[in-house]
C-alpha cells in the first residue's frame, strides 16, 4: 500500500511481492536539518534572513562549502542505456537504482545522493546538462552509461568541472577488483609484475580494471572484447579499446581467442557476462584467480571455478568473495567531499584500493580476499585514504 | 561550527550571527525510507532485487508512480536572475534559498523538493536542460528567474512537459494577494467587478497578480511598470506587457502616471519595490485597501497605510496580513500531486485562492485577511482543493 502524507492508501500492482513492497513511495526523500517551529525560524532560514547568506555567497562563492547543502551532495546521473545487466531501459526505468544508490551513498557515505535520470542519450547534450547542474551539486557520480560513449562524457566533464567527476561502473568496480585482487596476489604469492591477467570484457568496467591494474603494476595483460584479444593488428577497435591494446596485449604479443590466452594465465577477470567452457578454465595455471564478476549469470560458476582455481570471486551477494562497488564509492566521496577535493585522481582510486584490502588484515583467507559491505571500518578507512592521497596530489582544498 | 558526518569541526567566518549559525551545513539532506541492515535487504534495495522493479517501470513506465520517489518530487529550478530582492546574483548564491524553499514544501506540504541552481540564463539552455531532466520528478517549481524570461521559460515547458509546472514568483504570489483581496472586499463590502484596482509592477508578480484578478472577476485594473499605466498607446512595451495592457487599461481608456489612477481608487497593490508618497495615497476611495508587498520595505508603510485605508497587508512577516507565498505552494503541489496531475490549471489557482480564503472564516478583520502559515489547516485545505479543481479540469490521472 502507498502512504502518502496525507495518509491515503493506494493499492499497486505487485502487491504481496516481497521487493515490489520494499519499493512504494520510492527509498528516500528529502528532510529539512533545521526547525521551523515559527515565525522567527521561518525568517531565518527563508526570508527575509536567507537573503545575508544570499548576499555573502553572492560575494564570495567559496562560502558554499559553509552554508549550503552543496558541498556534501553528488548528482547521480544516468542516461539510462546500461542499466544492471538490463540493457538501455531508459531514464524512467533507471530511477529504481539510482534511488538505490542515492540510499547507499548515504549509509555508507553520509553523502546525500539526488538522483537525476536524463531525457537523453546525446553525448553533448549530457554534457551540456551535467555542467549547467554543476552549481547544485558537490560531485557527479555517473552510472549505467553504455560504452564508448561512457570515456567522453567522463572525460570531457572532468576537464570541464573542479567537482569531483566518477563513473562507479568503472571506477567502482575497478577499486574493488584491485582491492580483490591484491589480496588473493598475496595469498598465492605472486607479484603483480609477472602475474599474467586475462580480462574478458572491453567495456565500462573491463577498461577500467584493465587500467587501474598497469597503473598497480601488473604488466602482463590481455583484454578481450566479443571479437577476441585487443590488439594493434585488429581493424575494428575504437579509439578506447586501441589504446588499451598497446599498453595490454601488444607488448606480449598476445593475440587470439579467450583459449589462446587462457593457456597459463594466472588470473581471469570476467566482466563479460558470457560464459567459459570448462575446457578453456581448465586450461589455467596451479593456484589460478578466477573473478567472473557479470550479475546475476558469473562467467564461471563458482563450483566450476573451484576445481581448477584456488581463489574464487563473484559480483554476487549470495556466494564468498562479492566484488561489490558499495566498498568503495561511499568512501571515495566521502574523502573527497571532507577535503573540498577539486577532482578524484588515480592516486585516489589506488589509496581506496590499498584500504580495502588491508582492511581484511589477519583474516586474509581463500574465502575472504574483500572485507563485507556492512564492515563499519569501510566507509571512514577508504574516505581517510582517499582524502590522504586527494592532499599529497594537491587536488585537496582544506 | 560544521559538522561533517565524520564528526570533524569546521569553524566559518560569520560564527556567533545567528542566521549563518543556522546554516552550516545547508538547511536540508537526503535519507533513505528503506531500512539496509544486511544482505538480504540489500539484495532487495539494490541488486540484483531492484532489476525486477527496473524490468516493470521499463514495460509500463506509468509504474514509476508507485515504486520511484519520483511523483513525490518536484526540482525547484532557478538561474540566480532575480533573487528575493537582491537581483541577479548567480546560480551559487541563489542555492540558500532554494535550499529554504525545499523546507518549506516538506514541512508544509510533504514534497520532496530538490534544488537545482543552473549555470546558465539562456532561455533556450533553461528550456532544454529542465526538459532533459524532467523524467526525475512529479514537477517543476521555477523560482527566482527574471521577466521577462521566466514568461516563456514557463509557457514552453507547460507546453512540453506533461507534469505540473509553475513558477512560484508569479502564480504563489498571485494565489495569496486574490485570497487576501476576496477577504478585503468582503470587509469593505466590495464587488470585484466594481473595484477599481492600480497595480503598481509589472514584473512576475505584477502580471500574475494582475490575471488571477481579471480570472477573479476584477474588470477595472491599472497596471505599471516604471513609465506609468501599461496601455497600447505605448510603443516600449514587451509582448507580455501589451497584451495585459489590452484586458486592463485599455477597456477604461486609463493612462498616466501613478497619481492618475491612485485617484478614486478602491485597491493598491504594490509588487515593485517603489515608494507611493503619502499625497498620491491620499487620493485613493474612501475604505481602500493597500498590499504594499515588496520586502523588506513595503511601498506604503503599514502606518502611513492606515491613515488613508481600511484593510492594510504587506509581505512582512512582522506586521498582520502578511501576504507570504509559503501559504500557497506546498498545498498546491500536494494536490497536485495526490492525483497526478499533468499541469496546474487556472481553475486549480484560483481553487486555492477560494480555500485560504475561505480558512480566515468567522475570524475576519482587518488584521486578520489571510491564515497563518503555522495554521495546519492550510496546506490540506489547499491540497484537497486544488485536487478536486485537477479532476474537474480534467487534469488529474486518479
Amino acid at each position: 500500500m502507498v502512504a502518502s502524507p496525507h495518509g491515503e492508501q493506494d493499492p499497486h500492482p505487485h502487491a504481496g511481492d516481497p521487493v515490489f513492497d520494499l519499493h512504494v513511495g520510492g527509498k528516500m526523500e528529502t528532510r529539512s536539518t533545521v526547525a521551523l517551529t515559527g515565525r522567527d525560524e521561518l525568517s531565518m532560514a527563508y526570508t527575509p534572513g536567507v537573503a545575508r547568506v544570499c548576499e555573502a555567497i553572492a560575494a564570495d562563492p567559496s562560502l558554499t562549502r559553509y552554508y549550503t547543502w552543496v558541498p556534501n551532495t553528488v548528482a547521480i546521473v544516468t542516461d539510462g542505456t546500461a542499466v544492471l545487466g538490463l540493457g538501455d531501459i531508459g531514464p524512467a526505468a533507471a530511477m529504481p537504482v539510482m534511488e538505490g544508490k542515492a540510499v547507499l551513498f548515504k549509509q555508507f557515505g553520509g553523502v546525500d545522493g539526488v538522483p537525476i535520470c536524463l531525457d537523453t542519450t546525446d553525448v553533448e547534450e549530457i554534457i551540456e546538462t551535467v555542467a549547467r547542474l554543476a552549481p547544485s551539486f558537490g560531485g557527479i557520480n555517473l552510472e549505467d552509461i553504455s560504452a564508448p560513449r561512457c570515456f567522453e562524457i567522463e572525460d570531457r566533464l572532468k576537464e570541464r568541472l573542479s567537482i569531483p567527476v566518477f563513473h562507479d561502473d568503472q571506477h567502482g568496480t575497478a577499486v574493488v577488483a584491485l582491492a580483490a585482487l591484491k589480496n588473493a596476489l598475496t595469498l598465492t604469492g605472486r607479484d603483480p609484475a609477472t602475474t599474467r591477467v586475462v580480462i574478458s570484457g572491453a567495456g565500462a568496467a573491463g577498461v577500467a580494471v584493465a587500467r587501474i591494474l598497469l597503473e598497480a603494476g601488473v604488466r602482463d595483460l590481455a583484454v578481450l572484447d566479443r571479437q577476441g584479444v585487443l590488439n594493434s593488428d585488429r581493424s575494428d577497435l575504437t579509439p578506447v579499446k586501441l589504446a588499451l591494446a598497446q599498453d595490454t596485449a601488444d607488448r606480449f604479443g598476445r593475440t587470439g581467442k579467450l583459449a589462446d590466452v587462457m593457456d597459463g594465465a594466472d588470473v581471469y577477470i570476467g566482466v563479460s557476462g558470457g560464459t567459459v567452457p570448462e575446457d578453456v578454465v581448465a586450461l589455467m595455471a596451479d593456484d589460478a584467480v578466477i573473478f567472473g564478476l557479470a550479475n546475476p549469470n558469473t562467467e564461471v560458476h563458482p563450483d566450476l571455478a573451484h576445481r581448477y582455481a584456488r581463489v574464487v570471486a563473484t559480483g554476487r551477494s549470495d556466494f564468498p568473495n562479492q566484488i561489490n562497488n558499495v566498498l568503495a564509492f561511499p568512501g571515495i566521496f566521502r574523502g573527497a567531499f571532507d577535503v573540498h577535493a577539486t577532482a578524484i585522481t588515480e592516486g585516489m582510486k589506488l589509496a581506496a584500493a590499498d584500504a580495502l584490502a588491508g582492511l581484511v588484515g589477519e583474516d586474509l583467507a581463500e574465502d575472504l580476499i574483500v572485507p563485507s559491505p556492512f564492515d563499519p571500518r569501510v566507509g571512514p578507512a577508504v574516505a581517510e585514504a582517499v582524502a590522504d592521497a586527494a592532499r599529497r596530489d594537491g587536488v585537496a582544498r582544506k
